[in-house]
């Protein structure tokens, strides 16, 4: 993978080399030819969830060309799609091809030059990541922490912002390590626009250069170049992702997110669990942490759940590692049936996993 | 995308916002309302291939977590099945989550630090590429270029690597911008060894980190940690690509690739065509180059084998562009049918496209 010079050499064309040698080729490994074990398993952690079927299907349509005119038609939906999500007409409204690490990365990356200063309001595993990209980044990387559970205010904000005079302000929205839901009214406010188009020195990436990804996904107006070859199956579906939201609308799903949750919040209080984010506003609607009794050990309970019910759910990251477990209720997996599941597993579980000292 | 600064605020628990202020919505996308568009297509260009039907069943199965076991065990057959493939013992053999650039990428930013030499053999438009990616990450890059349809003898790379004293050396075995498939015998013993773990500085991209990946990958032996969460649905189509050339066998594999590749080639030239590739041994069975003749429009040909055939083949690249047409016979579509549906179509394109005068 990294590089040809580990590879004994050999040409491709056959089984003889340009000079006429002769290779002894390894046997295929036995476990390929087993077929993949896939089980179904009802996924409640803070991810990945369950997709649709819809987004499902999508996956196993047969490829297109990544410039082919109706691939481009995919990718201009997937960006209206985008732009509806998350009720932004920016003129950079598109996917990364790569998963939320890389989007980060990428964001990171575009703005920030070497010796640059970034502001990171850091309560939880978010923040963590986004300070060590940065300073690979060579930016100046000042933190601003907050305790697991608790949110940043705007006063806070403000001060920060006063203090460190940054070039860009970091902060996580949905801070799934911690269940927090940061409230993001009147940040924008606050802080300057994005400076892409001034930079000084050459962006650092080339696979995540916002200039190059804006043209291939015509954003820019003009004609499309080839940067690379679009993932075109994750396009598909993350289109049928968004087609699914659409259809649904934003309303409609906000609405199904905040009823599961409170669904779930009340179940748990019944069950005589305590949340892990006292104020109520600001509890994540998509991941619910939970503290972990003293009686019992969070890894038995997730296990247990996964054993015997077949549903997952998982333990604390960062900040609130073994500490909280964390119950996930996104797109798909949001629904009250769902919900009833996961609380009478849980029930189970309490019974049969306390221990009198731990 | 880039920054939530870019956003109008709202919270995502409802219409309301915690300060109790509403918000008007746009409409859900119109173009997202209609069923998505993906034709049927033979993609006989330079990639995407049709996958095969195996792969794309692996695209609809049901998603697991991350670090489930299961999907430990699929991500420990992808690495046996990049092993097999590439005839490897690498400790570093894994997949990046992101398309071949992303993979390019990784190598060059593991391997150099800030100052450091790079010397790049280019023979097309991945040498482009790499040179591109080692400027950004600071490394002093070397060009040692080659016209386009030829390849490096092991003389050429000897002299480079004695003048140049690079601390890396980039060479593409497959250029699929002309055509040629570049020899590698020999290569190895020319060069020095892996150094990741060696470094005095931070690898630049904490997403690319190989020894994070290596991690997650199960290559060092330590307990996985979370480092990103990986493309589920991409590693079981890699899974099922792998098991597909486990179950064929490399050698039977390789020989039918040479097998499409000499009858294409064959066919071509029956129907007068000239091969870009002069030297026989240097064609690269996986991309043939064809040169466009004089009284042709290479655009015309594309377009008309699309229209009225519903194949693809595509036009050149970097050094190739407007002068070559590129043909693919790669995995699933390397096979004898496919040629001879190509060769039909282009005969009848031949005849359709012809001008007198260009």
């Amino acid at each position: 993978m990294l590089s040809s010079m580990d590879n004994p050499t050999r040409s491709a064309s056959g089984l003889e080399g340009p000079s006429g040698e002769h290779f002894s080729i390894s046997e295929p490994p036995a476990q390929l030819r087993q077929p993949m074990h896939v089980p179904k398993r009802l996924l409640l952690g803070p991810g990945p969830a369950n997709a649709s079927p819809r987004v499902l299907q999508a996956g196993s349509l047969q490829l297109l060309g990544h410039l082919h005119p109706e691939f481009c038609q995919i990718m201009d939906e997937v960006r209206a799609g985008i732009k509806y999500a998350l009720q932004t007409d920016s003129r950079w409204a598109l996917a990364v091809s790569g998963t939320g690490h890389a989007a980060m990365e990428a964001a990171l990356g575009n703005l920030l030059e070497d010796g640059e200063r970034v502001l990171i309001a850091s309560h939880g595993i978010w923040g963590q990541r986004a300070s060590d990209i940065a300073d690979r980044l060579g930016a100046d990387v000042c933190i601003m922490p907050k305790d697991a559970g608790k949110y940043f205010s705007l006063c806070d904000i403000e001060k920060g912002l006063l203090e460190n005079q940054p070039i860009l302000f970091f902060i996580t929205h949905g801070e799934s390590s911690t269940g927090v839901l940061q409230p993001l009214d009147g940040i924008g406010e606050l802080c300057h626009r994005d400076k892409i188009i001034n930079r000084k020195s050459r962006i650092p990436s080339f696979y995540f250069d916002m200039t190059w990804l804006a043209n291939y996904w015509g954003c820019d107006g003009e004609a499309r170049r080839y940067h690379h070859t679009g993932p075109i199956t994750g396009v598909y579906m993350l289109r049928e992702g968004l087609a699914g939201l659409a259809e649904e609308t934003l309303e409609k799903c906000w609405s199904r997110h905040a009823a599961s949750a409170k669904r779930l919040h009340v179940g748990l209080q019944r069950l005589g669990l305590e949340l892990f984010v006292q104020d109520e506003v600001a509890r994540l609607p998509t991941v619910t942490t939970v503290c972990v009794p003293p009686d019992y050990a969070w890894k038995e309970v997730t296990d247990y759940l996964m054993t015997k019910h077949n549903i997952e759910i998982s333990g604390g990251l960062g900040p609130t590692a073994g500490k909280v477990w964390r119950i996930g209720l996104m797109g798909y997996n949001s629904t009250a049936e769902n919900v009833d599941k996961v609380l009478n597993a849980l029930q189970d579980a309490l019974t049969k996993c306390r221990h009198s000292k731990l």
